[in-house]
């Protein structure tokens, strides 16, 4: 049980998080606190906070746990704003995706030091739509949350973070902040960023309303991830720079063996390529 | 209402082919023919087709509508097979994903001509499963088949095929040559190449059990079509060669252009290539 939450930005995560949490009795009082007054009356006028305020050291006042599910360009500076006036007892965590950028805010502004009541995290669920009206009850049920918890981090502090998340129906683990970082680049953030990339190749392309008049099922499914949320993923390219950088560079030279493969009318390598990739796809799902 | 047609190939698209024209009672007598005698027997059985021959100048005897559905690397093989046996009046036909290939292998078998009574044709449909056992016979409905003529083509052989392929249900198009394989290269080629070369970077990175173990849904959608079948696969990269090396061409450099802004942190133009492909996505679909 927590008694008093305090999610900063009640977007789709936070909102999520909370609906979840008030479904299972698990909190007392939950505040919303952002720098929109209309997204957060928003929230209230759905019942997904009890209350609300713009004002982050208001915000913080009493809370036992606090919750960051800003864009990951805005943590630093809200973290700022309530270093000062977070109870001696409180537990703050966060839903950012990319984790040594987070831990790197929190020690920059707790004077190089990660704070031991501090609990990085990152729940690995999601929709293309966002914002609270997006939000819903059970987004992480049965969804893996990642705890990322490092030397200095209280065992007691993970504990309450691990139990709140396991609230929610989530299934919660635990892994080093550098594995978390490379292994999202890889399965998450390479995919969104291809996606992208795609979708714009075409787009300039001369002929881009036929292509796209012709797009098939496939092509649907493949660029849906193109629909998230722009400004989510320029902070998660930002912020997880170097795991993406090297994620990138391995496929982009894969890629261009393939290439040569193609150009050189290789069947006997393509062949080989396509069979290894179809027999892992098809084992992992 | 075609007397007796015959299919080369009886597996998805053939065998779903078979299958919608029956249901629509658009046949007489469907007949398939493929060098495994199991697959027809296995085709039979499962009612797709009427009667079949491993023998492809058996198979043309008196048969009115040809349909190629073979992979594109046996189609020259069983034109030269046929060539000198079809009924003077029969219709060929063929669902490959790659038309300039088919069409040069046509012009081949058929002394530097492209016969007047063979209509390329490519519908856009299809499933991760391969084989007749995956065939339905709905896989056409409402799905584009594009038809593309050339010059010497026959105005009677292209409504025959036309009325075909609307007895399926499919939305019947027509583009030329060239622009279908530009189009299919961006559209389909391409994203498959990029599901295939993700997975296999992934595979062979040194945590790919750790990687696979927390790819989320995201992920699950954009690499669907990497478990497509491999040697379709093949068959494409080396029959479209020129439309996909183009196009994957200005994928690879538009992608060395994020790459670029990605390593020097430039948010600005970040957010402005996400927010315009998002913008172009949720137009098109």
């Amino acid at each position: 049980m927590i008694n008093r939450l305090v999610i900063f930005g009640v977007g789709l995560i936070g909102g999520s998080l909370a609906m979840a949490l008030r479904e299972a009795n698990y909190c007392q009082t939950i505040v919303g606190c952002s720098r929109r007054q209309t997204h957060l009356q928003q929230a209230k006028d759905l019942g997904v906070i009890d209350c609300f305020t713009t004002d982050p050291v208001v915000a913080v006042k009493g809370a036992d746990v606090i919750f960051l599910a800003t864009p990951l360009s805005a943590m630093q500076a809200v973290l700022a704003q309530i270093k000062d006036h977070i109870e001696p007892h409180a537990i703050i965590t966060d839903g950012g995706s990319a984790k040594a950028s987070v831990q790197q805010a929190a020690e920059t502004v707790f004077d190089g030091k990660m704070p031991t009541h501090f609990v990085l995290g990152h729940p690995i669920a999601g929709r293309e739509k966002s914002g609270v009206g997006a939000a819903v009850a059970d987004l992480y049920n049965n969804k893996k949350v990642i705890l990322t918890p490092v030397s200095s981090t209280n065992p007691d502090a993970l504990e309450i973070v691990r139990l709140m998340w396991k609230a929610t129906g989530a299934v919660v683990e635990t892994l080093a902040v550098q594995q978390h970082d490379y292994i999202l680049a890889a399965t998450s953030h390479l995919p969104h960023i291809l996606a992208y990339e795609l979708v714009s190749t075409l787009a300039h392309s001369e002929v881009s309303d036929d292509i796209f008049r012709y797009a098939a099922g496939g092509f649907q499914d493949f660029t849906r991830i193109a629909s998230s949320d722009p400004v989510m993923w320029r902070d998660i390219c930002l912020e997880n720079k170097t795991a993406i950088l090297r994620v990138l560079d391995e496929f982009q030279q894969n890629l261009a063996g393939l290439r040569q493969n193609i150009e050189q009318g290789d069947g006997s390598s393509l062949l080989t390529s396509f069979e290894q990739a179809k027999c892992e796809r098809d084992r992992i799902v």
